[in-house]
């Protein structure tokens, strides 16, 4: 199995691309295309003094910046590392696509080299998170951000699948990110997918609340992509601020200095838990192809993670899993 | 300043109500008018001893439950406590009303009974939050869940009388929470918002993510009442689910077990910074009179906060200025 990496998207590439890449080759034997400027990518190779056979170097002299309009550079850019990349899984050169640069850019991008699967009119992203009571998956956290209602119940039949196979979740529950639990809560639009999801096949559990979403009450949460790209920032930004406060209370006197002393590396271990780059990568459902996006912040271990997951999920075969579920 | 308190209102009505009316009296000489049930109000002023004047009783026999949808029992119970109590702010018998009561029963109720402010359309529920950088206000986080673009804006400049008068903000800074920074993100409709907050004469920043709702970027964050509702709630889960994170990873070994016993102090007051309790109540701008809303969860503390909240509402006359800004 082959991962095409984007060796030039995210804030810290292509270092932190190429130092991933060459830790998930040395940790789970993965075979990687780097995709990119040879120039910029050799050199980093050479400096981890990297001369195995499990890393190729595709060449794509263009790169789509990070706040690039999406379709229009996609159009324009046809020797990006993005264009090239996922051209490589079109042709079968390569089983999948990993990106941690311009996500609207990869989303666009995706949908026209690759094209949809048959059943489904959107792709959406889907992300794990940890929860109270183990991980869960929402989705979409932002590839759609007006999105119709039959267009959330794709994503619901398609979650479905991803649980089963990627996180062993039998008849996983699925709720419907809302703004109450009853069911005429929010607008006509939510009442819609509601009215939807219940008369599908899932295990559909109702509406939950904002407050739910880490409590672990379901293990797929649908949303559409604005709602659910607001509340994941949300949660980092709640998650920084305490732990900011939290440091700031303890620092302003002698017994939580003390106990921070005594805290330290347990506070670094769950920093670690709640790490995005622990995750590494989240699927783009969907599409024709596995594509894997990276966050913009994205440092080696999770570009390690993110090859780690998209090697799953060719193994677990999601697509095929999805293939049969919107038959 | 006669504050007319919802006494039926609430998770644990009536006796935290009448505890938390208690300490507002003593604590601020605040003059509270108890609306609800006279039964079940006076064995709890009994309870607690209290035989002075700043309390008084106004029977309202019905209670509109916290789930009962919110339009139809307005209409139907025009005994409640909440259309009871409004209607005395109405008639000039008192001079604000709060309630921890059904949000969207008050919402609609106070809009029926005060009506709204010349030049607004729409109520929008408005709350003062802990950022890195002192405190800012969000609007609207639930009144008005499909707004159109032009009310938004009319939230903006009811925000920026609020802080101006409230939390003493001289020209704050206002932002519109989308998915990404860049003018051209999000739907159609936050476009159009966008560009209504750019020809205004608010001080408006532009776009901010999720990620910077607690960051302190801008002092005022406008939002549909459906994002900042899930906004809000997702704070609350991300909060909730990171202590108990922390606390689990504490408690499994024995560094971590010292470090908790010097740190619990600190976390306690930690606890209370963030602590909606602290903050008490939100107010609902745009109708005419003072009305502010508790969370159903609501503590004493709380209540007693909301209390005086209500009272800097009146003393600092914020819809006059509300009313000379929208002229």
């Amino acid at each position: 199995m082959k991962i095409v990496v984007d060796a030039m998207g995210g804030d810290h590439a292509p270092r932190v691309v190429v130092e991933g890449a060459i830790s998930a080759v040395q940790e789970y034997g993965a075979q990687v295309i780097l995709c990119g400027d040879e120039e910029k990518i050799t050199p980093w190779l050479k400096k981890a003094k990297y001369s195995g056979k499990n890393i190729e170097i595709v060449h794509a002299p263009e790169v789509i910046d990070m706040c690039e309009p999406a379709a229009n550079s996609v159009r324009r850019k046809r020797n990006s590392s993005i264009v090239v990349g996922l051209n490589l899984v079109k042709t079968g050169a390569a089983d999948a696509f990993f990106s941690a640069g311009n996500t609207g850019a990869v989303v666009c991008a995706a949908t026209l080299e690759l094209r949809l699967l048959p059943g489904i009119e959107r792709p959406g992203i889907g992300l794990v998170t940890p929860t109270l009571k183990g991980a869960s998956f929402i989705i979409d956290v932002g590839a759609n951000v007006d999105p119709k209602p039959i267009q959330l119940l794709q994503y619901g039949i398609m979650a479905d699948a991803y649980c089963r196979s990627i996180l062993n979740k039998n008849n996983p529950a699925v709720g419907l990110l809302n703004i109450g639990e009853e069911e005429a809560k929010g607008t006509d639009f939510m009442r819609e997918v509601h009215e939807l999801l219940s008369k599908s096949k899932l295990n559909f559990i109702g509406n939950i609340e904002g407050k739910d979403l880490f409590s672990g009450k379901c293990d797929i949460i649908i949303s559409d992509g604005f709602v659910g790209n607001v509340a994941l920032k949300v949660s980092e930004s709640a998650a920084e601020a305490m732990q900011a406060f939290l440091k700031r209370r303890l620092l302003s006197n002698i017994m939580g200095k003390i106990g921070l002393f005594f805290l330290m590396p347990s506070l670094k271990r769950f920093k670690k838990g709640i790490d995005y780059a622990e995750y590494g990568g989240a699927p783009l459902l969907g599409v024709n192809g596995v594509v894997i996006i990276g966050h913009g912040r994205s440092n080696s271990r999770a570009i390690k993670n993110a090859i780690r997951v998209a090697n799953e999920e060719i193994e677990r075969k999601v697509n095929d899993r999805i293939l049969e579920a919107v038959k």
